[in-house]
C-alpha cells in the first residue's frame, strides 16, 4: 500500500498546478504568543486563502488535473463547510459546473460561499446516508466526478502544498502541528515533511470530543468517531483509509485538547494577531497550551492556520442593536 | 504658520527613530471588496502594529526625541484609548516611567492594554475639565513629559510615517483615504503624501455623527464636536489647531459616512479581509461605499486600518457559553 502515497513528485506537479490559483499566504508571528507557548511559533494563514480555507489547495489540484472530456461534466461534492466552497471555486476557475450537496443545517455563511463562487447548491438531510445517496445521483445524473474532500490523493497532494510553502518561509521548524479532521491536510502535511525537510517533525491535533485519529494512532486500525460535538466543526469528520495509512506512518502523535481551551486559544490568536480564524484553527495552539509536551520547549513550531470562515452574523447584529438602532 | 510643519527631513529623522521600534506593517488586498468599491484598494494593516494601533509611531517619535534628562523623569498622557497604551509601551522600550490618564469609563481592553505595557493609569472622571485637572497634577508632581495624542508636530510627525511607507509598498497610489478624530494621523498622511508623492491626493473620512473636521474644513475656522456619539470610539475626538492648519492646506476632502455604513464597512473588513479592526478603521471604506464621488472611480486608493484593538468579551462569552457550558 505504501508505494501508493503521493510522491515527491506528485507534491511538486500539484505545486505548478496552483500557483496560477492560489494565495502564497502570509506567515505571522506574535511576541506575546511566544511568551505563553514558550516557543517560537509561525502561523501559516490560510485564513487568507481563496474562498477563506485551505480546501482550494485540494480541490484546485483535483479540479485541474481532471482531463478536458472529464471536465465538462463538471464536478461534485458533498461538504457542509469549506470543502464545498473551495470546489466551486476551483470549478469556476476552469469554467465546470459544480453540485455541491449540504445538509439543510450547513452554516449560513458556507452555503452564501458556494453560490458566491457560482456552485449549485442540492441541500439533504442533515445523514451520511442522504449525503451520499444525493450525491451518487447528482453524480448519475450529470457525470460529474466526485472530488472527494480529503481521502482522495489529488486532494491531499494538493494540500500538502501548503505545508511545503511553510517550510520554505521559514527556516529550521522543529515541528509543524496540523490539525485533524479527515487526515487531508495532516497526511499532506506529514508526507511535504517527509520529502521536503526530514528534520521537521508533524503533530496532528484534534479535539477531544472528536478524537477519532488519536484512538485509531494508537489502535492502530480506524476507530471512527459518532456523531461528535464540538466547536470545532471542521474537525468532526473521522479518517478515511487512505489518510489514515500516510498518518500511521508519517505522523510522530497526534494531541488532543478540550472544547474550553480550543475557544480560549481561539481568543488569543484573534486578540494577538488580529486576524479572524474559525473554531478548528486554533485546535494546535490549544493542544499544545494544554498539554505542553517537554518536547516542544523552545522549539521552533510552524502551526496552520486553517481558515476564517466564521459566522459573524450574531456579532454584527449586536453591534448594528446597540450602536445603530439603539441610538 | 505654515513654516512650522514638520518638514520632509522631520519625517524622514522619526522614520530613522521609528524603525527598531515599530512594524513595517503588511498591505492587503481583496477582489472582491474592489469589486464593490469599483477602484483597486490598498488596506495599509495598522492593525497588525505593535499595541495594535498606529498610535505607536507618534508616541515612539515623541518619547524618543526627549532628551535623557528629560526622559528620566517619564512622560504622561490622557487617553482614553490606544495613544495610552502606545505611550505606556514607547516608554517601557525607552526604560522611563509612563502615566496614563484614563476616564472611569474607557474600555477594558485599553486599561489592560496601559498595564500589560507596564504603564501606570490614574482613573479620572470622563470630563475634559476633569481630564485635563488630573495630568496636570501628575505632571507636577512627577515632572513628567506630556505627550499629546495628536495636537503636536512630534506625534504628527511619527503618524506620518505610516502613509510613507505605504507610498513605499503601493506604487502610483491616485489616493490615500485616512480617517480623521483630532487629526494627527490625517494631517501626517497628507504632509507625507506631499513631500514624497506629490500626485497621491489625500482625503479624510469621519462619522456623520463627529462631522467637526469635515465641517471645520468647509467653514475655514474650527467647529469642534460636542460630546459626539460614534461607534468610531477613536474619532470622536476634535481637531487642534495644528492639524486643522495642515489639513486646511494639504487635504483634498472630508468626506462623511453614517454610523449603519460603518458597521456594514466594518464587516465587510472581518470577513473579505480574514482581520479583526476597530468600527474607527471602517470609516474610509464606509465613506467611500456611501459617497461614491466620480473621481475616485477605477483608481488605485490607499486605505490607512488604524487599529485592531476591539472589546471580544462578548463575542467570546457567547462561544463559551453556546459551545463550552451548554454542552
Amino acid at each position: 500500500m505504501k508505494e501508493d502515497f503521493p510522491t515527491r513528485a506528485t507534491i511538486e506537479q500539484a505545486l505548478v498546478r496552483l500557483r496560477p490559483h492560489v494565495q502564497l499566504t502570509p506567515v505571522l508571528t506574535s511576541g506575546s504568543l511566544n511568551k505563553i507557548a514558550d516557543a517560537e511559533l509561525f502561523f501559516k494563514c490560510e485564513n487568507f486563502q481563496r474562498t477563506g480555507s485551505f480546501k482550494m489547495r485540494g480541490a484546485v489540484n483535483a479540479v485541474f488535473s481532471l482531463s478536458d472530456e472529464a471536465a465538462a461534466k463538471g464536478v461534485a461534492t458533498h461538504s457542509s463547510g469549506n470543502h464545498g466552497q473551495a470546489v466551486a471555486k476551483a470549478a469556476q476557475l476552469r469554467h465546470i459546473p459544480a453540485y455541491v450537496v449540504m445538509p439543510e443545517n450547513a452554516p449560513r455563511i458556507k452555503v452564501r460561499g458556494v453560490e458566491a463562487a457560482g456552485g449549485t447548491v442540492i441541500f439533504c438531510q442533515p445523514t451520511l446516508q442522504a449525503r451520499q445517496e444525493t450525491l451518487d445521483k447528482i453524480v448519475q445524473k450529470t457525470g460529474a466526478e466526485f472530488i472527494p474532500p480529503y481521502n482522495d490523493y489529488r486532494t491531499i497532494a494538493g494540500q500538502a502544498t501548503c505545508a511545503y510553502e511553510l517550510l520554505e518561509q521559514v527556516e529550521g521548524l522543529d515541528f509543524i502541528i496540523a490539525p485533524c479532521g479527515g487526515g487531508g491536510l495532516l497526511s499532506g502535511t506529514a508526507l511535504a515533511a517527509h520529502y521536503f525537510s526530514p528534520s521537521t517533525a508533524v503533530l496532528g491535533a484534534e479535539p477531544k470530543n472528536a478524537d477519532d485519529a488519536h484512538q485509531s494512532f494508537y489502535a492502530g486500525y480506524i476507530i471512527p468517531s459518532n456523531n461528535p460535538s464540538t466547536i470545532a466543526d471542521g474537525l468532526r469528520t473521522s479518517l478515511g483509509d487512505k489518510t489514515f495509512a500516510i498518518i500511521r506512518n508519517y505522523v510522530q502523535d497526534i494531541l488532543t485538547t478540550s472544547e474550553e481551551n480550543i475557544v480560549l486559544a481561539m481568543r488569543f490568536i484573534w486578540e494577538r494577531l488580529k486576524i479572524v480564524i474559525e473554531p478548528s484553527c486554533a485546535v494546535p495552539l490549544a493542544a499544545l497550551l494544554e498539554n505542553r509536551p517537554e518536547y516542544l520547549q523552545g522549539k521552533r513550531i510552524g502551526i496552520i492556520l486553517t481558515g476564517g470562515n466564521v459566522d459573524l452574523d450574531d456579532f454584527f447584529a449586536r453591534y448594528y442593536q446597540e450602536f445603530v438602532l439603539d441610538n
